[in-house]
């Protein structure tokens, strides 16, 4: 089956006849048009029995191969009432869950008496399952952001900023051809370590600190993600101990991994580990997210998640433990659910490791 | 006045009593808390008589001298429920145009009866006005702007691709201690700059080529806009004569701001600059935009916005004219819109000038 058809499949198994898809990377997915809509209106109308639409302003490019039928606007036009004009009141419409108040709203004043709801998990749920291609772009983001990782490490010395080294980090990214980060590079000095989304500042690298670095590139829309905490010189006693245990919460959980565990268990085994330890309560996120073109896609690796596995799936195993004011750890992989087992994208050691 | 006071006035004016805010960048303007949510729900709930109260992921920081009730979830609760438990029903609930369909989708099924409407504008309108700390801020992420398109073209030369000039351009704002690039750097050689949303390749520079570049930092969480474009050697006849036009447009705009003008106008006296000299078809997006925090914000500068002008005003005015498969021409400033006139926030001279 296409990626069209699974969708299409999808959207009958829940009951729907017609969906608007409104994330970009989505559309790229199931139509290979790559649009960067920002503010303005982008959007495919999948409708059973008919071609999918693209809705979709004068100002972008769309190759002239291009299969689908394509309605144009300008900035000066109501794209909102083209798809009104064009979805089946009759029937309820499955909405993406990106698509923002300001369409979604003048589309239920124009059609008062249409059902939505929210049937992103149609799209999702394809995503989630990476295809060949897709595995392949997987793991060559992962091997250069092993090899990126290694360089970071070397460029650590006293004195260096987080904002420096995450320039760094940015940088060697681009020379391996990425189209950039994945996300914000993180680099965290110490106690900003235990701030789980601490953004780089000017914070000064001191003996002692850890050094966390949470960091992704994106290569031919793929997305990698990696964490790794290293010490500075020697830390206090308590840092080894609680790097080896962040480090044992990760590898519990990749070592359960095949197709059909439930997710949340995963989450479980990992909190486990951490709570019989005595630092549950530092432990305060999810253990992961899926990944794909963006850096977090659809799809919870918690505890509230009761989804089983299944070959293809790829997503991230991190666990961390914050002690406020002190320190941070986490250590993270992605990993690809294969037919008996899982695939660890990220070869970097993981072990307890002092730098400088 | 506060900005939550011109808010809340706002929202009164037209007759609603209760909104929810979710674009982080108007909670951060309101509130002075800065959260990047990414998927997770962050949300202000503003309520006549009542403190602003935010709805917030334990995995973000918030300082702790902020003065606003805080409403706590971790990833496995559910914040929508939170905030219908918080909403008065029976009251019509202001929506932020950003809200995304995962969030709000549920909060209608939640309260069935519930009236919403779209309601940023009461945000986004006082967002547009900017104040005197505002104001400073967008002059100097302007003046690094400038300072930085002169290196950029310094850094012109032949066999250059357009990657690596946009790639120096990053850097150089990094130096300048800004955050980054306030939206994807554009550098577009020859026919690449006839698609006004060109991303930078690997395309070589070659002699007779235009040079365009689109290029804004974020500094202080401010940002600035600019286009220039140039000439790498001597290009065609035809060129130069263009260039000319389209700064003419540029100019005849600019020259008509002053308070209590229609935005539209400006679009109109540029345009009509193009028009008559027959290109008026290769001309194919709005005149310009406002922008703040972002570098697109609520705000066309286009046909259709009867707006009138107001001091505090800060847009952009970037008239184009693409001629497909060959080159493309855009000369963009931003203007603050002043008691009497405008200032004109980038003093990079726009003539036509050839480089190398």
């Amino acid at each position: 089956m296409t990626r069209l058809e699974r969708v299409m499949h999808e959207l009958k198994t829940k009951g729907l006849t017609q969906m608007i898809v409104c994330d970009p990377d989505s559309i790229w997915y199931l139509t290979g048009v790559d649009v960067a809509p920002y503010e303005r209106l982008f959007a495919l109308l999948l409708q059973e029995g008919s071609q999918p639409t693209l809705f979709v302003n004068r100002l972008f490019y769309i190759p002239k191969d291009t299969p689908y039928p394509l309605i144009w606007h300008t900035d000066s036009q109501d794209p909102v009432a083209q798809i009104a004009s064009h979805v089946d009141p009759s029937q309820p419409l499955g909405i993406d869950k990106e698509w923002p108040a300001r369409f979604l709203i003048p589309l239920m004043e124009a059609l008062p008496s249409l059902k939505i709801l929210l049937s992103s998990d149609c799209v999702d749920d394809c995503r989630a399952i990476k295809d060949e291609e897709e595995k392949e772009k997987m793991r060559i983001a992962s091997q250069i952001n092993d090899k990126v990782i290694l360089r970071a490490k070397d460029y650590i010395r006293a004195g260096v900023t987080e904002k420096e080294v995450a320039a760094f980090i940015d940088r060697e990214y681009l020379k391996e051809g990425c189209e950039g980060p994945s996300f914000t590079t993180i680099v965290s000095f110490g106690a900003n370590a235990a701030d789980p989304h601490h953004e780089p500042d000017d914070t000064l690298l001191s003996e002692g600190d850890c050094v966390l670095f949470d960091m992704g590139c994106r290569k031919d829309r793929y997305c990698s993600d990696m964490t790794r905490t290293y010490f500075f010189k020697e830390p206090e006693e308590e840092y080894k101990k609680i790097h080896d245990l962040v480090r044992r919460a990760n590898e519990k959980a990749e070592s359960l991994i095949r197709p059909g565990i439930p997710i949340c268990d995963l989450d479980k085994a990992a909190r486990d580990v951490i709570t019989e330890a005595g630092y549950g309560e530092y432990f305060n996120h999810r253990l992961g997210h899926f990944i794909g073109q963006r850096d977090h896609e659809k799809g919870d690796v918690s505890i509230s998640n009761t989804t089983l596995t299944k070959p293809g799936m790829i997503f991230s195993i991190e666990p961390g433990v914050y002690l406020p004011g002190r320190f941070g750890v986490r250590v993270e992989d992605l990993i690809l659910v294969t037919e008996d087992g899982c695939e660890v994208l990220n070869k970097v050691d993981k072990h307890y490791e002092i730098l400088g």
